[in-house]
């Protein structure tokens, strides 16, 4: 299959082109390294210094042989991507091109707005793109868990059946986010459905937990070929940031109560994910929503396993709660449906022991790059 | 009470603003003119000539003594707004400032592009100027009641009890809109809803039908007050086309079977709808949504009320269905609740014969100024 990947250049945006490539499929990725920029801009550096998208697409077909097509452009811009797609014809568009931190996107007003038209308008622009120019292809969008908030009751998957004054129809599950970002990607939903179901486009938005993990087939092939990966306040994920903290010896920090429970899965199985959904791809005039996610914890949770590995393997973790400087239940109820992927033949890496003391090594390998003032929150809500 | 009015020089911005104007209210008006821009660029220019905001506002203070203070400015650049709203310093900003036409939204991608970062771009900037420099302002929203689409359950004042899997929770009501400029208006209610409960500002949501007539206080004090009052194909709404259609001679135009129903309102009752949100904030904190309708009819019973009327009146009025433009059903439940609206003192001008009678005479008079040219469809959503 042809596939295009916006967003070719993030934690994900990788990954998952070297994944498809190593499948056999032909891939083409975009990207204007919008996050590097905020990234310098915010004194928040990956880990691990990851060259640029065409020396790393150089580099991977030196070690696997697999090519993979480098484009630099600003995916706000139509002419780009209609550009783009026109050339290209994908048979799928994996659209990862969004401003992916939520503490950036309520830092103020400037980040704000960045965030809130970067992806608004990029999605915006691939929906028009396919629609006008290859009403076919699939649009495969990631979403986020985050996108439903955090419910006092079940989260289906994507669709809920209401029964109200003895009558009943179908709905999209209604949605509360708790950031910016993870607003734009619930307008992302509304603005999907509505060209779905108006002019039969097909897409599946994909509602993703937070993803931790450094190590896929591809990114092991060589050490320049790893994801981004951020263990500061801006484009850090939990796991990924207690992971460093543990390394560094520094405390683990738990926002508030740390009873937020949310869905995490491994970074191989986002590439598990978003390899089905391409190759088994949504009907005409289908959005179809799948849970991604393999497994729930609360946060205090997290930072038990990852001190418990961490003490195993000789490092000498603490915890130490902080004022939360989210705006977010600490304690809840969560339950997420996600049978959909695994229906579909996804094979769940769970969060081991060994999985988290592979990941620590990795980590402690590259202990001398932890920069410890990035961690700690500079974002509040309020 | 200072009223800062965005979109004043719209079908409902102008009566708006002479009717907070004559309670007693400060007004300031602003508006870029895009709407009198898109009218021309796609010929469909209003019934009767409007003269310019200052020129209305100068003969409205002719007559009535009150002022109102005028601005012409793009509310899409944050400058223009926050500078406004710094001078200012609204207790309440009324937000009409958006492309409102569905054709428009659905003509193609540069109309489509145009409507969405429009719309989208006002509801940020002005919901930042408030939270950045006027916390405590209400924002009094138009929405549409074409936000809900028409689902096969009653329509509820924005919010809807869930009861699922033996658990309980209260959601916005879930939308499905039938146009993108519709769709704006879900993306709107989606991130006032965000930044509501995340900041505490205080948002009335009102969620409009579509609204007819030409008659109201301020308006009738002058001829060169009255509304921008379209019949066309772009801005015209269902009923003001009728009575186009009836006056001129040739067929009301029902799109396909005609069984659609929507709850409509007349002009006045927008004004007092208006009046009484802004004279009756929301609270902190408060997501406020009221469905702004008094009566449902279907097309086809709109259609036989006109032509009851007007045949009465020597009139000859015949009804043609044509082939539907839109994609829509065109027979489906349809049971909104609105009494919130009522609960707070609204008295209903319903859509009497006198009613259609006196706007079919209003039109009569302007006979001559008629372009049939402009009635039929030309944007066809598929």
């Amino acid at each position: 299959m042809r596939v295009l990947i916006l967003g070719g250049d993030g934690y994900l945006g990788w990954p998952t082109a070297m994944d498809l490539s190593s499948a056999g499929h032909d891939v083409v990725v975009v990207d204007n390294y919008l996050r590097r920029r905020i990234a310098e801009a915010t004194d928040s550096d990956a880990l691990m210094v990851a060259p640029s998208l065409s020396e790393r697409a150089q580099i991977f077909k030196g070690v696997s042989g697999h090519e993979i097509d480098v484009r630099i452009g600003d995916l706000s811009d139509s002419d780009i991507i209609f550009g783009i797609v026109r050339a290209f014809m994908p048979d799928t568009i994996v659209h990862y091109a969004e401003q992916p931190s939520a503490p950036y996107s309520m830092r103020g007003f400037s980040e704000a707005r960045e965030t809130f038209q970067n992806n608004l308008d990029v999605t915006f622009n691939c929906i028009w793109a396919v629609k006008e120019l290859a009403p076919d292809c699939q649009i495969v969008k990631l979403g986020t868990m985050g996108e439903y908030g955090t419910p006092d009751i079940d989260i289906e998957e994507g669709w809920i059946d209401i029964e109200h004054k003895g009558r009943k129809d179908r709905f999209l599950y209604p949605r509360a986010a708790g950031s910016l970002y993870h607003t734009t990607k619930v307008l992302d939903t509304d603005l999907l459905w509505f060209y779905v179901r108006t002019y039969g486009i097909r897409v599946t938005d994909l509602m993703q937990g937070p993803v931790y993990g450094i190590s896929t087939e591809g990114a092991d092939l060589d050490e320049k070929l790893c994801p981004n990966f951020h263990y500061d306040d801006i484009f850090g994920t939990l796991v990924n940031r207690f992971l460093v903290q543990a390394v560094a010896g520094i405390p683990l920090t738990v926002y508030g109560q740390g009873g937020q429970t949310r869905g995490y899965l491994n970074l191989r199985d986002t590439l598990q994910c978003v390899r089905l959904a391409t190759e088994n791809p949504a009907d005409a005039g289908e959005l179809r929503i799948f849970n991604q996610l393999t497994e729930t914890f609360c946060v205090n949770e997290v930072a038990d396993r990852i001190k418990a590995v961490g003490d195993s393997i000789g490092l000498d973790v603490s915890i130490q709660p902080i004022q939360n400087p989210r705006k977010e239940k600490e304690e809840h109820y969560y339950n997420p449906v996600h049978s959909g992927l695994i229906d579909l033949g996804l094979e769940p890496t769970y969060m081991t022991d060994d999985v988290i003391a592979a990941m620590l090594e990795r980590v402690i390998s590259n202990k001398e790059r932890i920069v410890t003032r990035r961690i700690m929150p500079r974002v509040r809500w309020n």
